[in-house]
């Protein structure tokens, strides 16, 4: 694969990932939207087939990496050339800031008009609170929680921890691909694989901190947060934003470590 | 493929899909159905598993469009010729015609209690509150949403950029499934990608308009709400019906041109 | 494949597909069950679930028809021989008998304490409304419901032409996976494909009369209810039985008649 | 395949399965969660994938069993040797104590809120209540619940019937992949399948008594609830722990036998 391949597939799929699975966020958490408090099936759904369709359309071009711990984890196991990794990282994170405007774009509407609700419902004065509530770094808010996540206990400690092993489960999975047969990169059912991989940690180590399992489906959209112009949108939560980034990545690490232990 | 093959399998597939497809909305929307108020869920895997359906039956026969702005992407791509659009634009208006009607018959006897039980609870002189309230061209109201699609915020800019984003997704997915080795038209494996593409489609950017992304899955029900008997059934909302025409052809000559420009 | 096999692959499929699916029924609608008003989502999930898993385990037998509608449609369509077609409906009556008999196991202490709490709810006297409640025709109640399917408005055109709506597009989809390069019967992906269509059809077709779109499906557990023991279980509803028959017999001759019309 | 492997991928697949089926668990009942009270679908939904994730990662070297009762049904099939039979079964039970174990980790903070809320909600006293309340046999309670099964209506022969007859139809469905083409051992699809088999036997048969179906996955979480420091855990209901351990075992000689006499 060529390097302008590989950035071109890795910042579309990613985009897309990011589109779709912040996405269904909006759609579950943004007044008069008709999926308004579908619940967090529907959200695990929403990002498991965000995964799969991003890795559909970017695997010809990139493999589908769409995650700097996976390529973290690839490089390890020997998969992918270390001096391909920055183009994988860049493409994403590029992506991710697209795909996270795209998200603001489609749902613009639909931002105002729940922003603007919240203020009503308050009566007078009501306003500075909730945008003062919104700026806490321990609440991240409907409206930042679109874009990235947040812990619902903040603790160093116990969320570096989620993210590492919820992200340690994703990049084994990914890494075992290549021993199923499916050939190379991640393929059709890979995709579809990946896709139920996702929805499952999703269900299943999710409830803590809104499992981000990928630096670039967090930071990228934060940083989307911060630039887009959203009316009361409160703060972007930056002393939380290491933990999506480190976890994630320690996570791909130690399962490419136990790839090379176990099964190489 | 003849011609005959073609306008056979999009009438038969369109009908199919959209028979499952409106189907759900019935199901979840009208009053005494064993499906009713069962969630965005339930009507997000219903399209899915309509589309599934749908372009399986119809795969051997057409390739499965079964959307315009499937052909458009893919007469763009040159994976259609451009003399064969028309066909497969008429089978596909014919066969949603067809298959919202067929949605009518199989919950006739609900449509009708539906409406009823409407009336009745509003006392004496509601029924015209009721039925001047659906014909409002901002509300569609449950009995024209079995049928066709409406924004929750009514905005033309908006509601066009919604569909134009989503139908991008949808059609790009499509594109590139020759990429990845499911070989000509859909097939097996690309109708269950497919499928699980719209349902995420639908979880993540169904919110403001509820996603038609396909232009004759939006205008051929609508014709059928406007031909129909169904008593109160208030009107079709023709103002809007262009959006979720025009905003899915965009979407899909702009996914042809992305896959034109990245992976041709 | 040799009729013994036909015989025994039949009646273990059908008992598993029986199981799980009037399981899941059992599960959503008797207290103190874990999945109690786990909604219709659960419902059709678990239909579908139940088509893959019996279809699944009895292909390598029979084909996995494990439905007289689908038996039908393929006889009509040349894949099956007429004189086998006796000992695949055999089979499909005794596995349904046997599967429900198996959910009466499997939830037998749910049973009773789901009619002994409607009765103490009641308070002195309630008991005999209960009863005559659930053995009135028109209401099949939870109890019959778990075995058998029952109309939401009954009205018998209108409950005959869904049924034969919905089992047209099961057995079409079924006719056709020939041509999907599925190669001979269901097979592991065309049981995977089979299922979604299930799942699909119930949440789009399954509001007004529950989808039996199977007649053994809903003769067998009828029978087994009319037979198993069980407190103030009311009456079997024999008045209906006869539509879950007829409706998706003709169905699947429908659907053999598209297919020869259109695919073959 | 060398014992080296069978106990390495047992170990891994088996921690994985019960990392995120006892985590969709702990998601869904912990207070603080993001997932809190996501229904009975989640739950089934994350212990399916849960089995995906488990099974795909260990497929390439233990065959990916992860269960007692499948391993003994294959045994009895001949598609294990039984000399292997106890290094599967001891990897087995390592990796759901490790599993577990893992859980405890990502959820801590949530156990120890979950645990505080209760005291604090229950006033002066209550937490006596509280602690011999989840102490009595016949209700496992919220905690507990997150590591093993346990019944709704307590009794031995009704809880053994359910456990027999769900684990007969998974072992089944095990045992006749080899007949449908998925080559040796699981495989990409063969993963997949089951996956969907352990959701429909979760949504159909799980009400009565959470569907342990695997020895490991219920025994080696009680043990890790026994030993792992959480304060008022209350006890470990070490009286129903034969159950989901004898239960499912006899269902998978009993899959085992059926497959002699009607598949081999």
């Amino acid at each position: 694969m060529s390097s302008s391949d590989i950035f071109i597939g890795e910042t579309i799929g990613t985009a897309v990932l990011t589109l779709l699975g912040c996405g269904v966020v909006a759609g579950v958490v943004l007044k008069q939207s008709k999926a308004f408090e579908a619940g967090w099936v529907a959200i695990t759904l929403g990002w498991g087939f965000a995964v799969l369709t991003g890795a559909y359309i970017s695997a010809p071009l990139s493999g589908a990496h769409l995650n700097p711990a996976v390529t973290l984890g690839l490089a390890i196991k020997g998969g992918v050339e270390w001096s391909k990794v920055p183009v994988y990282f860049l493409g994403q994170m590029l992506g991710a800031v697209i795909g996270a405007s795209l998200v603001w774009l489609a749902y613009l509407g639909h931002f105002h008009a729940h922003l603007k609700d919240r203020e009503i419902v308050g009566g007078p004065g009501a306003q500075d609170t909730v945008v003062a509530d919104r700026q806490q770094a321990g609440d991240a808010g409907p409206v930042l929680g679109v874009f990235s996540t947040g812990p619902e206990i903040r603790n160093v400690g116990q969320n570096l921890a989620t993210e590492i092993i919820a992200t340690t489960v994703l990049v084994l999975a990914i890494l075992t691909q290549g021993l199923n047969g499916d050939g190379k990169g991640l393929g059709v059912i890979g995709a579809m694989i990946t896709a139920f991989v996702v929805v499952g940690i999703g269900l299943s180590l999710g409830g803590p901190t809104g499992y981000a399992i990928n630096p670039a489906r967090d930071l990228g959209p934060r940083i989307a947060h911060a630039l887009l112009p959203l009316p009361n949108k409160g703060g972007s939560d930056w002393g939380y934003a290491w933990i999506p980034v480190v976890g994630p990545l320690i996570g791909g690490a130690i399962a490419g470590g136990i790839y090379e232990i176990a099964f190489a």
